[in-house]
């Protein structure tokens, strides 16, 4: 490795969910990975065994909590008790993807509000600083009473798309009503109007239709999103914008999901497109010809590197 | 009074933002308003005098943190403290206005969450419910590890329009981007489309310009905020929208801040009527000709009602 | 039903994990389960709806956080905030198996003591009591600083070794030497000696033995423990029994826990009938002639009553 | 600056109440303000804007909440977030006069007691230590479960008076019965003797008698109190003593309030001199020809360097 | 017993360190005491059995903190964490004397603040309320957040001088500064003057001089204390008296911890009489002819009345 | 001294119940230890003054919680509250034994679970971590959230057995059912076989008998359990081995309680030696030539170093 990073008190450790990225962010800070194994006994119960002295170091764990997202998450809670009672100085979570982080307010009776749940058991367990990169709502700062840096993928995507040629009037497109200031925040890097795709149901006991505000005639649509889950609504919009008269569709989003039917979906779909970054780990059977993969490494390896030294990390915000 | 309320052990105190609420919630329930004074001693300091005995009750506490509101937040928080050393059973706080809620994240580096800040103070306090109304941004439910009641006022506000006799077509509209989800809501109460102010820049050291995305042209425009603070915003787009060829401009909200200039440019505007809530006292010179005031009095009566009953409060939503 | 409880106030809510159990504690007590689907989003998220008012109610949730362990502990810590935010008066958490329970101490260098942080997740979730039967260390009862009412199924087990006409001087053996004190107090109860297996590795790097301390010649051997996981130990402990003299060998403990290998094990070792008790649902192909399931409902059932109704649960542990 | 101090982890920040005292303290240290704006929003909301990074730095805030104390305390709790939420190592509050600590205790039915309020949501917010000045009852130390350091600033009044050339014999007065171990510790240290105004009402329903316990007889009579704020008891005392035969009177205190008629009612006192620090900051109306104001800065200046190069701060007791 | 109390979930319980105290409320409220052993194994530990189910009742536990302190403190530590493993609804906790009370501040530097360590450890234990009496120092109740009643015995005391036909003037001294406002309270009630014993060094290297402010020449001088220790100060601030002119001296307190030579002491000083109450369990042998013991019985149990019948319990302050 | 250590940072501070122990261990670190005295007023309050800075340090308080242990512990408690206010950087407890450790679970209705309690007073006093030996159960460990290191007794005990040149056979005896395991771990060390003693009362109403499982007949038996108490167990469990058959007995503890009649039983018993560790002091008159005392002061020394100098505490175990 070329560039070691020399403060033994840096240690990064990687749990289950996307063990490339924590490859790729320790080669960038420098280090190896932190020695530890996780494993499942025959009942399920995790097993956690680190493999190193950490005391007195400074710890970063990096887990995304997507799918399998309760393993996942159990398995940051235990690290994070194992290293507690280990007596590490610092407990950095290093969470790519923050699962849960839609249901985050009642918006029916009788709900939870998990992502604030989740917040409270990180807490609990004994993190001391938690990283994450595009969250759903930026209100979920505020679950935690630690400190926390939230880093920002969408200049990444943006970057993307300004280095492809396209050819033509650009639109950037949010895909429902809560995604507008996201869209204007990309429409701005990529100086280019916005417009929504506005569901409604014209009459009850009648279909939805994705009806569009705003001027996407003969321009190329950018879709943005913070998660594709399903794929369903990304979709229904893409064609929606061909339909009414767009002439090609790209979609992106910070956090590919791509649960259950989405990957086929997109297949079938006009989006031409799907532009991600690796916050979550893509199985190999998505990564469809359609797919291109950015890596958030080196913004996180930035971030670490900028927090165990102590530096500001609002400069990578702008 | 017809309807006396039965229980002795529920408690109404009201605090000083908005007496003229809390009256008339303590006579939508059927009781009087406990007995308190709150004053200030010369040098500022606050000093409450609780004056029946509340032992063992379930005491609901109205208070608006609107301005001035650091006092109005200090005054709620001593009385908290003060009621929990007398030993109530319940401390419910009931704020229709919920100040700083602004402040919900950090937006840049080394910003406070005022907005969990607040949260974190009232249940150090000792409060153990909070009924609110039309917080500023859902996710700030997940702000309390305490139980709260998320009432709506923007029903009130649409009934409010349904019943007036808008001769021709409404749109509604979001003076923001981060407005949409609300204005969709009051979009299908009304069977309206949308549209969004995009205010934006179009390019550096170049004025913003007020764009529209959506049809207006030749309907009636009802602008929808969660709050109107100085005005500046909601002004401007009301002048853009006629500007652009709506009929005419209503402007509605649930929380009437209207500080600094609001009235002036409220009332040079070309907005033809603004309809608030109630959730703020609104000072007499703030009661233009072209404010409407509604009330939220039985709302929220009806809530702290079936939460001392122990009934279900999800049915207000409905 | 015949006996209807007559309290609204005491409701029984199931999760996934056992409702088999939980359907004929309810039954004992004379309650419908209340209503609630607790499903998964296509990504693996759990969505929990709880579909009846629970404000002011005394709510039991009935949960054993058996396999897949972190999927059933993620719905019991959801399903108490949502119930913590829904007003529940207070949240008792029935856990008639404890997962991770024998991850209760730090039995090497940088071990988590996952028992203990399942505690405080519970705890900081807010559950206000616990319910459970056989912990696999009585002191887990410290880890809460909550009231945990800790049922003993032993009685039922040997209750059942009783009634059967075993003809035979009986021992009860301990396969392990931390179990020595359950297999005295069951031994107690059939007025019979005990045997430990004792199994060391005579030398390094020497196949351990299944030494036998105690005398079980002739005798009918009923091994105790209060798991059986893989079923590894205790068949190799029936089999050295067998080898050893024991007439006959029979194996009995409270939770089945029974992964892996381990139905095949049991079918295939010495032992004639394994008796467990219901407190882990048992999946249908691990039913198998030898496997005798003894239910713990009505001991549960009648715990619940006595907590709701202040009665002394002690009395069942006589 | 000739002095400069050299570990740049060393960061002191002004809040408004005082910050004259601050760059005094500032400069004795030998460190330049943090950059940090507070300003209020037209809503009366505060808003904070740090303009440096303070990650891994000690941080002093200075900040006496002093009238209007219910804005300067919002002030200092969201500055405390802010710091927080920015990775501060440590928030050190120096509040060289802490507001409401005169609500000390519960003196009648259903009174909070409002100096705990504050220690708690100090401690709530974040704050990691407290350094103080002379606090209106010294227990306020054990509200806190931070440390706490405790100035005291007698020793600066009791050294103005022994250097001023006093023609006579002195007698220091308390002028309640409270205060009295304050009165004897400044007469120690000028070895003089001392008395007591024992305001007492002889019968119901007559007027209040300033009586004097002790022999103040042809003496130079200082009154010394910790607070002087409306000053209504103290020029009565000052008046009382010159009644009953004092030669003259003095008057020192360490906080001075002086709200509302003070300044008139000292002005047209006996008080020939009143002895203030500049714990709070005195506007320019109040420092008439009687009022003297010694400077606590450096006593602050040498605590804040002795708690940052982690020395013994009781030297500065003695 | 002729006024049996009706409601059953009312328990008393005594510890070890004023069981004829106890015996005493018990009987005015009309209970019989609740059943438990507390015992100590032969190695010193504390063992505690409470024999009777307290499944949802109210406790209230009586035990003042005198001497053995730390044994007695241990003993409601314990009591309060077997009450909330069993299940008490609430955890009241009754200290007619509260010990570690003078240790309220840091008076030099490395002190503890025991009276609040004492506060932090009831609540931590589970205490969910603390009725006491007379604290040395009234701030201490800021040290709960949990409510606490703080009773008067003062009243007590005077009311005794006031039946008592005593022939002369009567003037009530404080014996050292900080207790004039408790001599002030008691002189009100008894509408006589006051006089303080000012203890001082009038050079170094010189005896300390017991010097009178006040004039007590030929009157009844009553001594008043919250606590009488080692009564080095109370016999010499008596002698003192008697020695300037006093005609005769009584002396009185709260709380007779009367520790080490504080009998002897007694008798052998000019004190004609002492009058306590029995907040402290006096031995048989310090029951000399001049100690007499007044009961705070009857104020007790008349305030665990109130409390539990959720009455104001400030009456019994007027 | 020779072996001085260097960091001044280090601070080790000894209470009151194992001084010997204590100068052993600051020997043999190399520091001396830190100036305090704890001493009682004459009415049993503990009065701590600490007698040199601590501020910043990393302090480590030596005190075993034995006899009288309700003492110890608040020597202790006070100890930490003390260091907390005056600034220590971390407070270490280093408890050699730890009392209350049986009092770990509730084994009959209403029992607190007092070793519990401990753990929380120590977190709420303000310990961050705690270092102990041989706990009478592991999974108090669990009892903590702070960092924990959990040394062994048992091999420095195993080793003084290796080395003594014992003639014939050994075999490792548990004088109960719950310390098999233990047994378990020595006989490894010495490569012996366990047995058993099973105690049980074979029919109601007749005496226990002292039932031996296992083969100890002409073997050289060793008796091990944690801790010694009443010594009533291990006597009878001695004489029943020589009844048995055994060729002779010794017996040996981490823990040397010796409370009551311990010793005399021990004098009078068929034990030939009873070896204990120095974690308790024992009093002179108890050394008696049957007891055989070895230090841990090493073994806690390298350990306390090893925290300090952020090494690995794992390896002592090995």
């Amino acid at each position: 490795m070329s560039n070691q990073y020399l403060d033994p008190n840096l240690k990064v450790f990687s749990l289950n969910s996307n063990k490339a990225l924590a490859e790729e962010i320790a080669k960038f800070i420098g280090v190896e990975l932190g020695k530890c194994s996780v494993t499942h006994f025959s009942d399920g119960e995790i097993q956690i065994n680190i493999e190193e002295s950490i005391r007195g170091c400074d710890v970063y764990v990096i887990q995304s909590t997507s799918a399998p997202v309760n393993e996942h998450l159990m398995e940051l809670l235990i690290m994070i008790d194992a290293l507690k009672r280990a007596s590490a100085k610092t407990i950095n979570i290093v969470m790519p993807y923050y699962g849960y982080a839609r249901q985050d307010r009642k918006a029916r009776a009788r709900e939870p509000i998990t992502a604030k749940l989740v917040a409270n058991l990180l807490e609990t367990a004994g993190a001391t600083r938690v990283i994450t990169l595009d969250l759903h709502a930026p209100q979920i700062q505020g679950f935690f009473d630690i400190p926390i840096d939230h880093l920002m993928g969408v200049p990444i995507l943006a970057e993307y798309f300004k280095n492809k040629d396209l050819q033509g009037d650009v639109v950037i497109v949010s895909p429902d009503h809560g995604g507008v200031t996201r869209a204007r925040k990309m429409a701005d890097q990529l100086k280019a109007p916005i417009a929504i795709i506005d569901k409604r149901r014209p009459k009850p006991n009648v279909a939805e239709v994705m009806n569009i505000v705003g001027n996407i005639d003969g321009k190329i649509a950018i879709l943005i999103d913070d998660i594709i889950d399903t794929a369903g609504t990304i979709t229904l919009a893409a064609n929606a914008l061909v339909e009414n008269g767009a002439a090609e569709v790209y979609a992106c989003c910070s956090h590919p999901v791509l649960s259950g039917p989405a990957i086929e979906r997109i297949e079938n779909s006009k989006i031409k497109e799907l532009v991600v970054t690796n916050s979550i780990a893509l199985q190999e059977e998505k990564k469809t010809g359609k797919v291109v993969e950015l890596s958030v490494a080196s913004l996180i390896g930035e971030a670490i590197i900028r927090v165990h030294e102590e530096q500001s990390v609002s400069v990578l915000f702008d």
